[in-house]
């Protein structure tokens, strides 16, 4: 998972759990309507004024939003050290 | 603080604990050491697949370089919410 689409992940869900419409924090945020949507897809990258302008709107730090954005891509990360405890069989009977 | 100056911030406390360059991990990333040097200082945005590609450059996940930045963040941010234990006195004697 890109950093972009966590962020955007991120912003998305803080938005909706405020009940709050695209447009309605766009304008707080002095954002386009269709940029912020678009950053919350993980199509654009925000500078990081804009992710602090966006947070600001949000009444979120953009420290707890880098937290959270720290998790999910921990848990989105490929575990490469899982152990298989089911491996399946490589080899058949003839 | 901003998120890129966190970002830049970490990418070489972690490229100086390797005890590595600029122009090896610039090399290794495939880009140009003087643009590794300006997002290290915080004045370019790397985007998310450049960020990938010098963490990888450095062996590092992308989630781990991200949590250090939250709490580098985290720490950088104004505490709002300390009780000032030993106010100074804002009237004087006349």
């Amino acid at each position: 998972m890109l950093l972009r689409t966590a962020i955007g992940d991120e912003l998305r869900r803080n938005r909706l759990s405020q009940g709050r419409t695209l447009r309605d924090v766009s304008k707080a945020a002095s954002v386009s309507l269709g940029y912020l949507s678009e950053i919350e897809r993980g199509v654009k990258e925000p500078s990081s004024e804009m992710l602090a302008a966006i947070c600001d709107s949000l009444d979120l730090k953009v420290s707890i939003l880098i937290n959270s954005v720290g998790q999910l891509l921990t848990v989105a990360e490929p575990a490469a050290n899982v152990i298989n405890l089911h491996p399946v069989a490589t080899n058949r009977a003839a």
